[in-house]
């Protein structure tokens, strides 16, 4: 040990880290999502985590915080600078498509998991690095607008798959906030949208205070914009209920009828798990139609915990083609953090063996080795313990790391090997060539 | 569509990214890497991408190109710049370790399957983003030396089921080179075996031209210490052919019994797949003992696509424990990406489908989605076709994303499902509530 001053060794506040015992919950959690994906045949894509900056501002999209890089010895000719971390897997994804388009079949369907990063302050349920799990359709000129409710389906089931606590899906099209404004006369319908979309954090007075000072509304049409905003339902009534406030306009009546094709599609749901909430707008300027925005029940504040929706324009940044898309992202490690700080997450072992083997004495090391060998032979996880010890404390190594058997290789060459249930206590007889966790 | 410029879509020069035909195959091997890990008991930890820079530079290590950060929008009390992303996982880990040192069990052995980020400029098989699989064991006070032995054996299995072509596994010990320069009279071991690394680079007379000029060795240290370098061997008689060199140290004596029994542990090991190679110095500071390097037998030049070794004094940056440890990294990226450009990568289909499922006309939608549910939920992967469209239109749409069979729905009610084959191109009657891949 050097007397070197000691760095801190804690990770950086806003970049979570967990435990293996917590880390194998996690791996559990993102295998059954890529499970579920690939079962309804969508293909795994990774981008760079890296970026050119005019990529991820391609749409204007400086709202999010992003991480540039550099070069820690960086020269004159440092191209770095220029770089940034992704904020998101969708415009990656739609440079993506761009990039391979002759290559790719389409419609294009693919699901990706990665981590993210947001240079934002951390604070409950923000992280500055996380993994998102989406999975998007693209296709040139049409994406047929059933896959607006297949997606929800796919992550409904992930969700419940995963036991989740009860959560709501909301629903909203950007065409029928777009279309309700033109309806009312408004000039510049997208800056009402931006304002709209504050309703969570401002609340309605606030937003109808600003709907007047910074987009010049007057009454009339401030109090129209509320009435819209304050709309739920839980099927395609919710189109009569627009209707009933006496708007009209051709993107209107094109936003409600998508709507509630969407909403009928997802109507054998459970009650409640898909709600149509006109107040919905998510700020990104890249959605066009369908936008979605998930949330726990039970903590609303928490803010959304999956998010995505449909999007005309993203890859006509990168190429002269029209590439439609629809996608949702599931907030994986936001969701799994708040389980985890609520105690809501069972944590699984600190080991995925499936048996330890002891090593009773350094002269019957080799045994122990080649017992393991036979045992992984046949697909276990096995654990050979590192030296020779008193047997009490190898059983207790098994026990602090979660490893449900102890094998005793026999002491003396032609005795019996034993297997220890962890569980129950039990040891018997058993045979390196035979035996199976589930036999004990 | 609209008019703005076109940004270019392809991902920067040095972040790979691959077709899904290519990813899947990518995936499959990320796969086996881990069930391997696993299968010997190792747990999975992850740790975030960004650590605090002198974290990163704890032991001194400059001579890897770290990117550093910087919010897009900083402000004045911005704390992004100090912040960095890590270009190893070994580092990392020791920092974890010394994080969470109260609440993990020791021996704590771990693998690790990240990207990490290097500030470099792009060549043959350099990436500035790349994945590396690593396993370590870390342990209070001390790791056994069977560890330097288990540890290629498991990466040993892991390249064989991968099939990756012939390689080797270079050996040495840094106790080696350290006794060797300090029982030549050497005063700066270390500077030595700094310039010793480059002996790939520069080749033995550029080494030798350094030793004089840089170290100020004598000319019978240099020739010493190029006869040391030049000593290959395939087993524990490495130790007379450095014993014949004629230099003596307690530290050598120690190195050389560390290199022969880690050795002798390997010998069951294919010949030539470990070799004794008293050049590898590795350059990393880290490193005390037992160091690893692995090249292509085909491709010496094409340089290290594992690496690895035991470093005594990592975690004591962090914490003031004594926590040695012993590590080996593969390569992953570097060895997939050269596999490809070498033609030597069997892709895979662009989809994970078993199945198709067509949709023969609208009003059999529903039809076709009830039978994609049903071999689902048997936990085959099945994608439905898009919308309704010729036959053979959807038929093509399989053979193009690799998708092994196509089901057909009957057109009417009450008429029997056909599957097709499209490797054989046969068409049978079949049951959505029993059919399997492999019994058509």
């Amino acid at each position: 040990m050097s007397d070197a001053p000691i760095v801190r060794p804690l990770p950086v506040s806003g970049f979570p880290e967990w435990l293996p015992e917590v880390r194998i919950v996690e791996q559990r959690w993102l295998d059954t999502i890529r499970a579920t994906f690939e079962r309804y045949g969508f293909s795994s894509v990774e981008t760079p985590s890296v970026e050119a900056l005019d990529v991820l501002t391609a749409k204007g999209e400086t709202s999010q915080e992003v991480y540039t890089l550099r070069r820690l010895q960086a020269d004159a000719d440092d191209d770095s600078a220029r770089l940034g971390l992704h904020f998101d897997l969708t415009v990656p994804f739609a440079r993506y498509v761009a990039a391979h388009f002759n290559e790719l079949v389409f419609p294009f369907k693919r699901y990706q998991m990665q981590r993210v990063w947001r240079g934002e302050r951390p604070q409950e349920g923000r992280f500055r690095e996380f993994t998102q799990c989406d999975i998007d359709v693209i296709n040139v000129d049409r994406v047929p607008l059933h896959f607006d409710a297949e997606l929800p389906r796919i992550v409904h089931e992930v969700l419940g798959t995963l036991g989740v606590p009860p959560w709501t899906l909301n629903i909203n099209n950007r065409k029928v906030l777009q279309g309700f404004y033109e309806g009312l006369g408004i000039g510049d319908p997208l800056a009402v949208i931006r304002i709209a979309d504050k309703m969570d954090k401002i609340g309605p007075d606030g937003v109808a205070n600003l709907l007047g000072a910074q987009a010049g509304l007057d009454a009339d049409q401030v109090r129209a914009c509320l009435d819209l905003a304050a709309i739920r339902a839980t099927g395609p009534g919710v189109v009569d209920e627009v209707r009933r406030l006496g708007v009209k306009s051709d993107l209107l009546t094109e936003g409600l009828d998508e709507l509630a094709q969407v909403l009928g599609d997802l109507a054998d749901l459970p009650t409640g798990s898909v709600v149509a909430d006109l107040s919905i707008a998510r700020g990104l300027d890249y959605y066009t139609g369908t936008v979605y925005e998930a949330k726990f029940v039970d903590w609303p504040d928490f803010g959304s915990i999956c998010s995505g929706g449909r999007y005309e324009n993203l890859a006509g940044s990168f190429i002269r083609r029209s590439l439609p898309g629809v996608g949702i992202s599931i907030g994986l490690t936001r969701i799994f953090a708040k389980l985890l700080a609520e105690g809501l997450l069972p944590t699984g072992p600190a080991s995925p063996a499936d048996v330890l083997v002891v090593v009773p004495a350094a002269e019957r090391r080799a045994a122990a080795l080649a017992t393991a060998t036979a045992l992984r032979a046949r697909g276990l996880k096995v654990e050979t313990y590192h030296q020779p010890d008193k047997l009490a404390k190898q059983v207790r190594y098994a026990a602090r790391k979660g490893i449900g058997f102890v094998w005793f290789p026999p002491f003396d060459e032609g005795r019996e090997h034993e297997v220890k249930n962890m569980a129950t206590g039990d040891q018997t007889a058993a045979d390196p060539a035979a035996w199976h966790p589930t036999s004990s």
